[in-house]
């Protein structure tokens, strides 16, 4: 059983953000997340398209925002669970919280902030019959981790940056690299689709368009797939299917947590905390909803300190709050370290 | 006159921002600051102290971070009226706004935000009895022009980073720099103290402590000064006298505009817009009060993105508004400018 004080679901921007908010006031996070990595949207769709819409920068990779905030809140110590889904909550009589995820983690947490974004990603999957037999049998929609493909035979599907991007990544892991995609053109940065041209000419990715993996074999597991091409069928025996048709997001199990939804989002009360029609499940960020509500990373970040604000004072009840300037007073991580201006010195003069 | 869609008072990180969140939305912005630069309390205060609470810089030098906020709102070319305050608001018959400064300088908008940040700075003044008579007559206040002091002799009277620091800077512009403080320590970053003792080792820097301004002299400017030393008088003769002991914050004339004000702040709706009690004036940032209120820039970015999307749909009654995402659709500069993320190609692989 994992405890905390703020259990966030979603580690996107606005879910990273409210671990440092969260430290300022001395309480500890711990955030789920249904994909392999921190980061949510920035890093899974977009890690290297700029973002010119952050406070402050000008113009900023959506990966190394994420790689800031993960640097500004490294002193908090955030806990992870990564890889896995909140599915279910649970309200004990004290108020504090009990959440499983899709693989039994339960984490027990005196408040909750969901920080779910658009909603955990469903990969969107192939129209082949039997897949779902295979799905963590052989079928990956994710990758979650390359070095699962290491020395095995792959066959990715699709033809956008995910597609091109690993099927360039695990070149160099992989034993045998398939590129299936139903166009002879790919959709996706230049340097990918070069870079994917290129080890092709070498040798190291075989290129099959247009063409459709329309079947799976494998009694277990998947061995070989049934691929279309201009009208002909083939079989490619293999170790793994990867099919990256892209991502649509769900709200999921979030839907079923008593919480009111409106236009597929998370009503909150804005006009103080951002909380949900649960006491102590707050919503912040692109998951919630409100009058005037922005799907704005910057608004994310404003929701989550107000949020954090307001859970202190839940467990702190009568305790006067005075606001303290990270500037003046600096940072106390969970670690021990301190960040803080340079002092000042009272010195005479001769 | 100058006319703008939207004039903000205050040109703290939150007016700033507020011009590139209303720029996205193709509406110009006008600044009015009292203080000789943008930047508000950042730059007039603490501009090499580090902030460690604006997400996504793990630490950023206030002074920098006004920086990064300019470069950020450049293409969308706001107008500036520095050294001025805002004094009177006449609202017109058609929903507009005319703002007229402490100087005369007038003002014609369609919407007014208030980011006046803790109000006006007013300088903290010493109780010398005719100093009124003397300002602006070779008493000053602020440093609003190193270049008024070239070749000219000054006292600067203080104890702080600001009196330490325009010592070490005007040393090089004025043909006499004379430091007067009531102690013999002074209370400031290291190197500061330290680059004054050097100065005035080298004879660039005249100190006298522990001592006291107590008198000015002079028939129509400042002549001379009166300056006690150990309750000795002496009278030294000089151009200029600029007492820096601080600023207070004051919300000044525009606490007489009929604004709702509650604890020296200006009360919003948080709940839609950050609009105030009058239409179409909205206040943002650390001036504004409502319930759960937390003075933090990153509230105020919220803040003023909010206000932004309120104008718009005002001056554009009906007209759905369909949020685009810098990432997706660039941004558009008002000097033809464009900042985009790098295209995708369709491309076939052969």
């Amino acid at each position: 059983m994992i405890t905390t004080d703020i259990l966030i679901i979603g580690a996107g921007p606005t879910g990273l953000f409210a671990v440092f908010e969260a430290g300022l006031l001395k309480l500890k996070c711990h955030i789920i997340d249904g994909l392999p990595q921190p980061g949510g949207q920035l890093t899974e769709l977009y890690p290297k398209k700029p973002i010119f819409d952050i406070p402050g920068f000008p113009s900023v990779l959506a990966g190394d925002l994420v790689d800031n905030l993960m640097e500004q809140i490294k002193q908090f110590q955030p806990g992870f669970t990564l890889n896995e889904k909140a599915e279910t909550v649970q309200k004990l009589e004290d108020g504090t919280f009990l959440v499983t995820t899709n693989k039994g983690t339960e984490h027990h947490a005196k408040a909750i902030a969901i920080a779910g974004g658009l909603g955990s990603f469903e990969p969107r999957k192939p129209l082949i019959e039997n897949i779902a037999f295979y799905e963590d049998k052989g079928v990956e929609y994710f990758v979650k981790d390359p070095e699962l493909f290491r020395g095995k035979r792959i066959v990715i599907a699709g033809g956008g940056d995910s597609a091109l991007d690993w099927s360039v990544f695990l070149a160099d892991v992989a034993s045998e690299v398939t590129l299936v995609h139903r166009r002879n053109e790919f959709r996706g940065a230049l340097d990918s689709v070069e870079k994917v041209q290129e080890l092709k000419k070498a040798g190291k990715i075989r290129l099959i368009t247009p063409a459709e993996v329309t079947g799976i074999y494998g009694s277990e597991k998947v061995e070989a797939l049934d691929v279309e091409v201009d009208g002909a069928h083939a079989k490619i025996e293999t170790d793994y299917f990867i099919p990256l048709f892209g991502l649509t997001p769900k709200l999921g199990a979030l839907a079923n947590w008593g919480l009111e939804i409106e236009k597929n989002a998370i009503k909150v009360n804005n006009a103080l905390d951002y909380q949900t029609n649960i006491e102590g499940i707050y919503a912040i960020g692109d998951i919630n909803t409100y009058p005037g509500k922005l799907k704005l990373i910057l608004c994310g970040f404003h929701e989550a300190t107000l949020m954090c604000q307001s859970v202190y004072n839940k467990l702190n009840p009568g305790k006067k709050y005075v606001l303290k300037y990270t500037t003046v007073s600096g940072v106390d991580g969970f670690d021990g370290t301190r960040k803080e201006a340079e002092k000042q010195v009272v010195k005479a003069i001769e």
